[in-house]
């Protein structure tokens, strides 16, 4: 198991964005807004289905980081925390296989 | 702090997708295959980058909780553990701010 | 050569837009808004980008169909006339190639 | 209305790309392949998108300019012509609007 987790990179995001280095990666992104950060989001969730389709599991692995990051990006400028949707997950995923696909029946 | 991680969401991904349950989303989906899955994960993510953009935080908080739990399932049918994808963001995270920057300079 | 341009598209679907037909896909789209519109432009381009890379070349005619007039609807519901587009693409593609170059260099 | 088609901008690309020419960009985009192009592709969308929920008229021409000209270098690679999709548009707009309707309720 890694010994890491979202929530590990969630501390370490708000850490960078909020350090005052002018040259951090993640503090340039915040000081754009949240346009840049989910611009980012679409293009690196275009490049992880790309990566699925082709088969390709390296890529697909370094297409979901990049796509994991700039989520956690995009939730940071929005000043939603992560906990929020782990317990929407968690709230769903408790409820039985018959309320899951109720709930999902309007897809 | 939610009592639930993504590590929890991929378990039980996997006990559907396998369960049988002919009327599991989750084993539906993995009947379809990764292009279903994937189209699934870009059309979550296009409504993730929507929610973010009109700043509705309810909206960012259940099309998040949609586009990790597609991941999850385009992962799962690739045969790509979760874990593959922490360590890899652990290892981005160990290098040093600048360490970070230079690696994405090709962006 | 097709005897049919996208300001053929343009025009039926303006027409369909404010017929008062309320069984019209148009028309519903139109009702539901940006947003919805927006949505759907970019889940048929995810849905593009898939069959392109599947190779599928029927796929790609129909989704590209698909693209198209959600975009279109995109257009005509933020008042946006399709000969704006093909200005700027003109004003764009009657530039030299180096010109051209230069333009995109900051891509 | 402007002297300028998708028809026009069809021919241009397949010009550029055949030139020789390795400074152009239309020529690089080919020779990188399918993958590359549906990738640009898929970001041009999500750029559209965001014009268009923020309401930015300029933006929207112009990432709407940067989608279809993607969106025909992908045709191009693929050797899908232009005329074969608007010829599919052309088939379902005759289509009376019931037909439309019931085509599409598979959506």
């Amino acid at each position: 198991m890694a010994d890491f987790s979202l929530a590990d990179l969630e501390t370490i995001i708000h850490q960078r964005a909020h350090s005052g280095d002018a040259e951090s990666w993640t503090a340039k992104l915040f000081a754009k807004g949240i346009d840049k950060a989910a611009q980012k989001l679409g293009e690196e969730a275009v490049e992880t289905v790309i990566a699925a389709i082709r088969g390709d599991r390296q890529a697909l692995v370094s297409e979901s980081a990049d796509l994991l990051y700039h989520w956690l990006v995009v939730l940071g400028i929005a000043g939603v925390p992560l906990d929020d949707v782990l317990k929407e997950l968690e709230g769903r995923t408790s409820r039985s296989g018959i309320a899951e696909k109720a709930a999902r029946s309007t897809d």
